[in-house]
């Protein structure tokens, strides 16, 4: 017997139906915000994504050679295909882009719990804005996606990169040293974080008010603590003017500011955002995203770049902990001719069905009524049609409601305004 | 510049538009067929598909190795993966099961015109049924999928492998002939064919009668060739039955018997069916399926298996050949706040209507009016919303069509009516 690959899935009939509701879903609020669909191959040159994410991403990497023997890999991420996309062929667009993608991704990790070696992400680029009204909307959207799928619980935090990069400076951390912290900062590990910043010999109260700040989501105290730095001033000013449009424009009140939130400061600038669902613990983060300067990176002319992505695991898995109940596969009928000779009439009535855009299944084996029964209650069949020659002599069938077991017998002109 | 890997494509939103449309309307005719979708990983073990197509595959795939050393392949088809699948996890589950699934697979040959490293396939399987009935809904379901994507003009061949088997005995060609003559019979080269016959032995008036009979759509002429072999006979008694279901069920009455279709002796047995759009000369086949036994292959029990691919690309060439119009990206609204201190009541109504399911835009660049209708126009929009100060005072806004160009002026509550 073969096996599946390790890390890897396959899904039944009722994962996929849950799996396409939410990709529908979310396509379908991509697509209320004006963003449009594109896709990308599955496998790029491996060297696009160490230019991304450094040579370290490569043990991380299912990667192969080709017949010219170049390097190629599974894609990791969608970022830097989409942005290779534009470098490649779409800078010529009319701006802003609004591309939104959805992808299979690969990770050679070791598989664990909600973690798999090929998952499936979606995201969005927005390509050539930088206003106030452009994050805020991205923002939006995020969240927006994640509340139309039917999640109650999310929280928004909202940060920007440049005031904590400004208060590194202050603080005097060499790029190395933060380096260094920024896991720790990610992983709100601030026992390590505080640590190793005392071995960064910056004095303890310093120390002590950063971590507060990281933690906090008061945007007066964060304002106090930056109260001497203009630049880090200007930056949080231009969050203000985001959670304003946020509040006032979109009507989203509950978002948090997040001074702590670390996504990559190597080409990760300014805005930035994550959306949890506390629900699942440790592994809660459900989309991250916000501002970057990857084109000029890919070989592209310098323009602004944001941009998000959603796991959809870890939304199928919010869901259900919420315990949304998923829509499952159904049959609309399921016919049941009773003897050979009327399978051809049969056939004919499952086609005029069929047509009017309704699933519909037949008894292909020539089994009993009791068998058929039994099988289209395991396709979770919602009207059963049985045709016995005496009815149809009288150009009528039995239609049997498989929820209550009522049966009644009607014309076959009359069965779509029955079923309907 | 980073670039794209050979025999790959980037899908703009006008190819994703078009894609999408095809997918869905495929994804429709399944479900009223009662097929229920599945998916498997991009990628398999390799020996999957060396036990399924023999050792020549690995030289056309995609393969690396695993962390753990186990070698892997990017999948070049669907059914291997589906089989295994099957075998795996779903041979308890009740019969027949309809199953369908859409895929990237990959090929590791040379690019050519309509030939892609990565390409799209959609298929299914029907598992568990060998009725007449069974196999008639399946070539009808193949035939109703590329009628409702919108092909006019599509031929349908049917045709028994194992009438051919027969003949092959009768004309005493042993394996290795077979395997040699298959290839010329699947090309249509029928000089090269009758000349391998004639070096094999057989009479040059057997050679003509048999290459006059894969040309043939006659089926009572197969019926005098075949006269006196009797599982021959009874084998066309089948296809017969199948005809008769196409022709006065499912109201199919275009199709031909063919012969001469060749789909892997090897696993495929009995019923196999092919369709063609002629408009695409040489690379015309669209669709190719049929009764196959793949499943002790896998290690699995016994059970009758039919199904059939569907190749994506060569049917949006078969659709576009016919000057069947696709449709294209489209954005219902786009929204322009002549103002700075309008955007903020701008993204209110935006939101309001994107509640509604319309896709909206808004000026993200606090452009002019000019150019924001100019961007407008390259995004496809239906209609402008120009938001001034003065219309505003009197809760209203310009909708502007952007096909007659016209303009009025409409109450922020009647946008809903207008629009619609």
């Amino acid at each position: 017997m073969f096996q599946i690959p390790r890390g890897t899935r396959d899904f039944t009939p009722e994962d996929m139906q849950k799996r396409s509701y939410i990709e529908n879903s979310i396509r379908s609020t991509f697509k209320t915000f004006g963003y449009r669909e594109i896709q990308t191959p599955t496998f790029e040159t491996l060297e696009l994504f160490t230019a991304k994410s450094g040579e370290g991403i490569i043990k991380e990497i299912y990667s192969f050679k080709d017949k010219g023997d170049r390097k190629l890999a599974l894609r990791p991420e969608l970022t830097a295909p989409v942005m290779r996309f534009y470098v490649e062929k779409l800078q010529m667009d009319s701006k802003p882009l609004k591309l939104c993608y959805f992808g299979n991704c690969y990770r050679y990790d070791r598989p664990q719990k909600g973690r798999y070696r090929e998952f499936r992400q979606c995201g969005c680029e927005l390509i050539g804005t930088d206003t106030s009204e452009a994050y805020a909307e991205l923002i939006a959207l995020a969240y927006s996606i994640l509340k139309n799928v039917g999640l109650k619980d999310i929280t928004l935090y909202v940060g920007n990169l440049n005031i904590l990069s400004e208060i590194f400076k202050k603080l005097k951390l060499t790029k190395d040293q933060q380096k260094y912290l920024i896991p720790l900062i990610d992983k709100s590990q601030f026992n390590d974080l505080s640590k190793a910043m005392i071995d960064f010999n910056i004095k303890k109260e310093d120390v002590d008010s950063f971590i507060e700040i990281l933690q906090i989501s008061d945007i007066n105290k964060v304002e106090n603590y930056i109260i001497k730095d203009q630049i880090a001033q200007e930056e949080l000013l231009k969050l203000k003017n985001i959670f304003d449009l946020l509040k006032n424009s979109f009507n989203i009140k509950d978002f948090k500011i997040k001074i702590g939130i670390v996504r990559g400061l190597d080409y990760y600038k300014g805005v930035v955002f994550e959306i949890d669902a506390p629900i699942l613990g440790a592994e809660k983060q459900l989309c991250g995203g916000g501002a970057y300067e990857l084109i000029p990176l890919f070989g592209g002319r310098e323009t602004p770049t944001a941009g998000f992505a959603i796991g959809f695991d870890r939304t199928i898995l919010a869901l259900e902990s919420e315990g949304y109940v998923l829509p499952k596969p159904k049959l609309d009928i399921y016919i049941i001719p009773v003897r050979e000779e009327i399978i051809n009439k049969s056939i004919e009535i499952a086609q005029s069905l069929r047509k009017i855009g309704l699933s519909v299944d037949i008894d292909l084996l020539r089994r009993g009524i009791g068998k058929s029964l039994k099988y289209a209650s395991s396709v979770n069949t919602q009207k059963t049609i049985i045709i016995g020659p005496n009815e149809l002599k009288q150009n009528c069938v039995t239609i049997r409601d498989m929820d209550s077991g009522k049966q009644e017998i009607v014309k076959i002109d009359d069965i779509p305004n029955k079923i309907k």
